[in-house]
């Protein structure tokens, strides 16, 4: 980089690399509330992170961005830079297109409609939140409408933006409406399918917290995970964290069955791989991060749903769960984990749901969130229509509003737009995996010996190495030769469920 | 308080408590690096905090400051609003009298400074290290020089202020003359008594991590720490961090002796109650934090070595420790133990220190460090100035530099003019202690009996809850009263070590 030629640019890495840093601050200190902070330090926290967000919003607001990022534009850069400032501008502009007075009370309303979920959730009772969610659903759409006029974008686009960078809703209305089509015979074949399969044997054996442990690490290893600079610890809810350098993930123990932190383990190493394998060079500049939730989710499922639940890994993990749980017995054959494994039921709840049913679950709070963000539903009716919807997408109606319309916590902390970038993250991975398998076509068999070495070393290429090079869509294109398209996720179904037909 | 008549007051409040906020977040990240953050993460870690750090000091030193200073003191404010007041004119005076030109080149000199030690201590090469003090020193000599400009104090006090705010060396020389002359001959005669009496038998039992782990926190819960606003872990070198309502102690086991790692978690929890019990109407206001190093000092000294090591306590301490620990035998005694943590020895390194002989260690740097301030000392003497020291104030001399000039971070982390509050803070503990004593006359049978509650809540009162609205000496004379002084320390060493003359 010459630094002469280009000084408005230096400054404007000057300033990402600040705000990125108090990002990563701010990130660790998210991490240690969830996993370390004792229960009666939460509002000194909540004061630190609120003042930290504050002062990092100002700094991301600050006018002199604007003049700095065209000044950099008539200054030689190269591809990179460029895609850098795309990302700046990107950054500036959702910073600054929500009106500062909406900041504080929409902070506020969040946390109150939170904490009142919390409660309302547990005690099955709707009508204590619904005041709390029309207050807060009123600030969201001022937010939609602000950020749409701003970014020039349709309302419910404005939202999704944020998360998924150029996605639009026309897209997921296409996308989503084949799944539509093809998903609900294809749930009722697999479950009648199944149904003629041989019973689940459920598996007994010695499942304390200590030696899922020391499982989930040993499969952590056998995919790479670098513990020189990651963390693996237990929180309420698991989740991917930390800053550069420093991944951390967690997972949580029931001891009456191993089989859901295991694999939650695999998918939140599917996470931290990613930003683990982002490119290093672009550390602390936009262009250097994620691409965005599709993209996260998208690895995150490629390790869990693709290759994590595939039967050849599934063959190399029983083995040593057996040894390390000390298993016994019929149950702990490798046909009856990959039944285990490769369970389809509708279900009510989404984050028990398989790959199957899992879409279905986010359809509908696709449609909902749309309509309620475009005006089209009111909160009042929300129940209602969340019941409906169950009926017809999955088959099934929730027996109270704790397993149905108050299940998730993202509308009551007034996050919309996010949902479809679980499904479409699904889509994504296959897509990806299909390409991969194209790439490498042992993988599989790699994989079942316990070797991630190549299929790593393609997604470092094709995709964590890319950062923000590209655009989302740009960068499933790049990896995969094709726009984002359903089929691989469809066929992948159907080449595991139904392999007779596929 | 009245927001109309004192509207610069409050805005100074508001001010502070960003920056107390960002402080506090600050340090959970300081403690994370100590006691949770993989080794590959440092240098991001670096970044983060050097990052935020900067920020809070352009916070600190922000020219609205001083209007809002000077507009505040002609407000109505009362006796704790205008202590804050005088606190917020320190802070900024010790905030914006460092060149900002000086700030950064310096950290990178410590940094440098302080890599090169760790080598070099272990590998006892005092020429590694000897260019890299020299240049450190330089930019201490240049902040000192600052810093007396922009306070108006002697050089070395302007350094010393810092930490022990008021404190001045002429006061130190006076205090630390007294113990020059009473130590000497208090430490041969306490050592000829020793060795006279019955040897102290050696322990075994099982000391694995694990039980005196579990032994620490049953100390610590007697010592009323709140483990729902508090934390206690392992890290290389024990302190006591966290934040506001978030009190998170380390220590550091070894499995063949429990002794050390039990009376250093008594200390620290020292500390952390300190912090606990300071005002919480003032929390995030300057007036409501700890009263500097000595006072802080004095807290964990009072835990350990006032209560913590007296007879009374160990004979509470002796039927814990022989049965979380399955201890047998003889060496079990509560007499032995007492003989164990009372022991007094000629010792070369200060953190291993007895009581009587740790004031001649602190003797000794104060000595060297106030001469290399102040320009009476050159860094290529040092090593030789140590020696002669070391042979004058204990009687022996280090067989190497790494246990001897290189045995303490402190200089080469650039830190010169702490050193002092180890002994002001014992002289304070003693002082304070023998007020507690006049006031609770039994308090030692109480502790003796496991019963900390008259003892914290006489603290609480008197010390922890008065924040800082005295200066350091105020408070000492406050809760003492009379102004600190040597004698309550030395009758202290007199009627432990030599009862027979006392």
């Amino acid at each position: 980089m010459n630094t002469r030629s280009n000084s408005a640019y230096t400054e404007l890495e000057g300033r990402a690399k600040r705000v990125a840093a108090l990002g990563d601050g701010l990130s660790i200190l998210m991490w240690d509330q969830e996993v370390m902070m004792p229960d009666g330090a939460n509002a000194g926290r909540a004061l630190q992170m609120a003042t930290l967000a504050k002062l990092i919003h100002d700094l991301e607001t600050e006018p002199e961005w604007a003049a700095l990022l065209d000044a950099a534009e008539g200054e030689p850069l190269d591809e990179w830079q460029q895609a850098n400032i795309r990302e700046l501008r990107h950054q500036f502009a959702h910073a600054t297109s929500l009106p500062s007075h909406l900041v504080e009370p929409m902070q506020h309303a969040r946390a109150e409609c939170a904490h009142t979920w919390r409660k309302a959730r547990h005690a099955n009772d709707w009508d204590a939140v619904e005041p709390k969610l029309e207050k807060l659903l009123e600030f969201a759409r001022e937010a939609a409408k602000a950020k749409s006029d701003g970014l020039g974008l349709p309302l419910y686009d404005a939202l999704l933006d944020e998360y998924d960078p150029g996605r639009a809703s026309k897209q997921i209305d296409t996308l989503f409406g084949e799944l539509a089509r093809e998903l609900p015979p294809l749930l009722e074949e697999t479950v009648a399918r199944q149904a003629a399969q041989p019973a689940i044997v459920h598996l007994d054996g010695d499942f304390s917290t200590e030696r899922q442990r020391r499982l989930g690490e040993e499969v952590m290893r056998v995919l790479l995970f670098d513990f020189h600079q990651g963390r693996f610890d237990v929180s309420a809810h698991p989740f991917s964290g930390g800053a550069t350098g420093d991944r951390r993930i967690t997972t949580r123990y029931d001891e009456s069955d191993f089989t859901k932190a295991l694999m939650g383990t695999v998918h939140e190493t599917g996470h931290a791989q990613y930003e683990s394998g982002l490119p290093q060079d672009w550390a602390y500049q936009p262009v250097g991060r994620s691409r965005g939730m599709t993209l996260h989710e998208s690895q995150s499922l490629l390790f869990e749903m693709q290759a994590g639940r595939s039967s050849e890994f599934i063959e190399f993990l029983a083995p040593l769960a057996r040894a390390e749980l000390a298993g016994e017995g019929d149950g702990w054959s490798t046909e009856n984990l990959i039944r285990i494994y490769q369970r389809v039921e509708r279900s009510l709840i989404r984050v028990d749901a398989d790959e199957v049913t899992y879409p279905l679950h986010v359809m509908l709070r696709y449609r909902i969130e749309k309509a309620l963000i475009e005006g089209d539903l009111e909160v009042s009716d929300l129940p209602a229509a969340w019941n409906a919807a169950m009926e017809d997408l999955i088959g099934i109606v929730p027996p109270s509003d704790t397993d149905g319309v108050m299940q998730d916590v993202h509308w009551y902390e007034g996050i919309f737009g996010y949902f479809p970038t679980y499904t479409l993250g699904a889509m994504t991975a296959a897509q990806i995996f299909a390409a991969l398998k194209r790439d490498i076509p042992n993988v599989l068999e790699m994989i079942g010996r316990g070797d991630w070495t190549p299929l790593i070393g393609w997604l470092r290429e094709n995709v964590h190495g890319q950062g923000c090079r590209f655009t989302p869509d740009g960068l499933i294109e790049s990896a995969t030769g094709a726009p984002l398209s359903a089929q691989p996720f469809l066929s992948h179904l159907r080449s595991r469920y139904l392999p007779e037909a596929a």
